[in-house]
């Protein structure tokens, strides 16, 4: 509670988990045994109990907010995304299956992570007989609450009475005995036959020949124990099915489970905020527009759309944990005539690559991705990041991609996309509009400019050279130009409000640039980002100066302690300053 | 049969859906009602009935293997990928339910399709009350048999006693009557009550809350028929179940379906193959390494598994139709110690690419992927196009792709690659070796000479440019370097057999770069592909000579009737001898 208070994070999950964390490592041997977490946000308790400290969560360098291959002997498969553990779990038991161990593997996952289909592609493929542990912990929320149809059945499985009683009668045993020896194997047998006659037979899971067992009180360390000691015996995959109250024991948490998943760090400034803004927009478009239909998977809240939820419940979707899904079914929306709107944030569009290409850009449906999230995430770290998007976006035929800086930047971007036709994709970071930014490239808010072209900024007369950049790097990249005005180089600053398609930003750009070169400075990978493509662009226009790139060049790296990703990934100030030198000190290439 | 037999194309499934089609055309209404059938391999029927003809099968420009929104009104949702109906016809239900239509959607799905996890997060999805009739078309097939559980529960799903009667009563009177008046309407009610004690209440789909009816002969005009006008009456989403037989009326069909999904042209030559080499290999490769592992989705004969299948049943994975869970399992197996190979069509690894980040290469897990169908595709067109994989996998850290153009070069990257860590991505295209290209580039086959360098090949003394290429695009390259030639320009030709790290293989290039400026060619897209990233290479190792691209500017395109993908998309000789042109007469950019 103190170290999430204070760093921020994933609070109700791991309340929720403490008592079915401590049943786990009591009961299996870790790192020998496996035990996974489903996003890895539910660890904290886990990580406690294996060596690591809460001291620095989350801090760049820190404890990981998640699972963590590089962190610990005792993650055996780092996590981040929702609904992978299913298969990751299926792949280390099949490696134990096929080496000859005896090895369990354990896997927890919440029901919001079962709406994905991953989950659900891993489970059809579980052979019935590997010492295999999937956990359903169902708490009744994804991050939102679940509205898919698997959770509403998941919710009418109750605990029957057989087990209530085998429950009663375990517990009045165990709180007397010490946990070992021929009492508890007498105790475990009269549960396991209770239990076996407690079994649903008709759950999905039982339908696609897996062991089903439960549901069971997930708060209750001695029901667990007998539990998971019984299912361990049984030599098959089980599906455990346990119930926790997300929140446990923190009455606010309890009441409030959606507000208490994730944390700010203390002393964040709680302002407006870009998913805010988007949404109070949306909202108010709709108004008069009856054809915009809103789509999120399970990221009501933090997209912003509760808002539209509330104002119009028939044309908003929450899919669930399923982005595949949710740009095919606003696919077929467009198909049927309606303008989909989808909230996602830009790493997990990650997830709906191919259905945004096939399904849509394919067919030339149109539609408006807004993209939530963008740039380096410092808390969240390496899984989190949202410097993809902008290189697989750029490859899709026909997307444009707009990136405003301001709320009313924001605004326009979304007013001007819905029924311009065509896939618009509006990316935008996390947090609240910069002043400085604002102030450089926005002195009057109501020029009446449409959003979409490219804005100047000149830190002084006779600029020696240009830097151009987009979204969340727009910040950074005027510290640096500060920094450069200091040491006495004036420089031009531009910022594209639209980034794609970059033959066109580049006739816009050229006419701007200036001095000896070009400095093209984000927070995205390189690779096919915006950079590469707005060098070959402005190259093939005829543009002859330097120009120079600051991106990510890999992702996979993780701060020093003390360190920033931003500084990790030399996608600095000071990064842009070393380019900036090199192209005016006229050095060649590398 | 004539046709398909002449153009190539899918057989079985269209024979096993005649019937099928046609009671869906009699009781819907299309286009008002919306008629999607997944993948769209088994619309042959449909397409005949919609006033389409067969006689330019997969030509370019001609009538596309799937559905294609393009090419009529009747195909209301296109598709090519598999397992996006159910999310399309959702969104197209609720379009109609929001607009107050009284439309139906209706989407026929194969029970291979139901492996993959979109079309669970779509069912998931579905509300009980639209115009919504999703049908089970099993055939026990997707490409490969299923081997999910959801199909084994399928199958285990045999039609009622109480069905069998009232089909029996059904088809007695209907064949005596016309099929309108009250007659029928009190057969079909009798119809309705007996269905309605046959229906299984404990499918999945039932604990899903969707109303399931079935299993169904799909071979019985007359029962699908009466079925059909049964659900239509509901007033709810229904998910109908419907049996056929894969290759019906055509006797070697209905034996060997697996064999007849899918026909060659018509004197297509059946020599050895990529696909071929590459399983015959991994056989080879893993009889001395117990740790390799295949696994594929759903297209073990496809990418040439079938022979590892055989020789390693147990470490060989058929998936299903899951690309997504194929990457994130592998990497479970990876993480238990295992060395994976996972085998994919380029354009369906699309589906998995943040499988390979998230799960893979951000936890630098190893593992071979095998991506077959490198390139254009003349026969399926823009939904198969395998142009994709370089842009993305060239974003992902750590990736090492390999390009072989031979067999013996493919033989060689797969043995290198095992064990060597990390990700490496092996592609390769369709069919066969090019004779011409083994010729310039591989003259003795036995060099003895590592795979993952750079060939040469000039055609003359003093070449006056290079043409860079790779893969696919080799052939063409060739070609438009002979045409050069004859015009009296002699060229040098580069074959990289690495593409990744680019910055490695351009330090390898550029010693080899000759004359006045360098062409690359491929046959991939060109934003964030091998030819942006090696000219952004080449340049920052300070190369100075003019760098021009040919690559595919968008993939949306399709050809006039008589003209080829490659022409359509600028990636055939001409667009280089154009390229080349421009450099050799010094005409500045654009």
């Amino acid at each position: 509670m103190e170290k999430v208070t204070e760093h921020g994070g994933h609070l109700a999950s791991n309340l929720g988990v403490v008592e079915l964390t401590l049943a786990l490592h009591l009961t299996f041997q870790a790192p020998h045994d496996h035990i996974l977490f489903d996003v890895g946000h539910q660890s904290y308790v886990h990580k406690l109990l294996t060596g690591r400290d809460l001291d620095d969560l989350r801090e760049p360098g820190g404890t990981s907010g998640f699972t963590k291959r590089s962190e610990s002997p005792y993650d055996p498969f780092g996590a981040g995304h929702s609904s992978t553990a299913v298969s990751a779990a299926l792949g280390l038991a099949e490696a134990d299956h096929l080496a000859g161990s005896d090895a369990y593997t354990v896997a927890v996952v919440g029901d919001g992570a079962f709406t994905g289909g991953l989950a659900f592609e891993g489970l059809d493929n579980c052979p019935p007989d590997r010492r295999l542990i999937l956990i359903l912990n169902e708490n009744e929320m994804s991050i939102s609450p679940n509205t898919g149809r698997l959770a509403r059945h998941f919710s009418h499985l109750r605990a029957s009475k057989s087990y209530l009683r085998a429950k009663r009668l375990t517990r009045a045993t165990l709180t007397h005995i010490p946990l070992i020896g021929r009492p508890v194997y007498r105790i475990l047998r009269r549960f396991k036959r209770r239990v076996k006659h407690s079994i649903y037979r008709e759950t999905v899971f039982e339908h696609l020949g897996l062991h089903y067992v439960g549901p069971v009180d997930g708060n209750d360390l001695d029901d667990l124990l007998a539990c998971l000691s019984y299912v361990k015996t049984l030599g098959q995959t089980v599906l455990l099915h346990v119930k926790t109250v997300k929140g446990k024991g923190y009455e606010p948490a309890e009441k409030e489970p959606d507000r208490y998943h994730s944390l700010p760090p203390a002393g964040c400034a709680c302002g407006e905020t870009f998913s805010g803004v988007f949404g109070k927009t949306l909202v108010d478009v709709a108004q008069n527009n009856e054809k915009i239909a809103a789509i999120t998977a399970a990221m009501s809240r933090g997209t912003g759309l509760d808002p539209f939820r509330a104002a119009y419940p028939d044309r908003f979707f929450d899919v669930g944990i399923a982005e595949g899904h949710a740009l095919t079914f606003a696919a077929g929306l467009a198909a049927g005539g309606y303008t989909p709107v989808v909230a996602l944030y830009s790493t997990f569009f990650q997830r709906a690559y191919d259905n945004l290409l096939h399904d849509a850009a394919l067919q030339q449906l149109p539609l408006l991705l807004c993209l939530d999230r963008a740039g380096v995430s410092e808390r969240d770290g390496t899984t989190h990041h949202g410097i993809y998007d902008v290189a697989l976006l750029s490859g899709v035929p026909g997307v444009r991609i707009l990136a405003p800086v301001t709320f009313r930047g924001l605004q326009k971007a979304v007013r001007q996309s819905i029924g311009a036709g065509g896939i618009t994709a509006v990316r935008y970071p996390a947090g609240g509009e910069s002043e400085a930014v604002r102030a450089a490239f926005y002195k009057d808010p109501d020029d009446g400019a449409a959003f979409g072209g490219v804005r100047v900024y000149d830190t002084g007369k006779e600029p020696q050279l240009t830097l151009v950049t987009h979204g969340p790097m727009a910040k950074t990249t005027l510290e640096a130009a500060e920094i450069l005005l200091q040491i006495g180089t004036p420089v031009r600053v531009l910022l594209c409000e639209f980034l794609t398609p970059y033959p066109d930003l580049a006739a816009v750009l050229r006419p701007q640039l200036t001095g000896k070169g070009i400095v093209c400075a984000e927070e995205e990978i390189y690779a096919g980002g915006f950079g590469m493509n707005l060098s070959a662009a402005l190259f093939a226009a005829g543009e002859t100066r330097p120009v120079r790139v600051v991106a990510t060049r890999d992702g996979r790296l993780t701060p020093a302690k003390g360190d920033s990703y931003k500084q990790t990934f030399s996608v600095d100030a000071d990064a842009i300053l070393s380019a900036a030198d090199a192209i005016l000190k006229g050095e060649t290439p590398c």
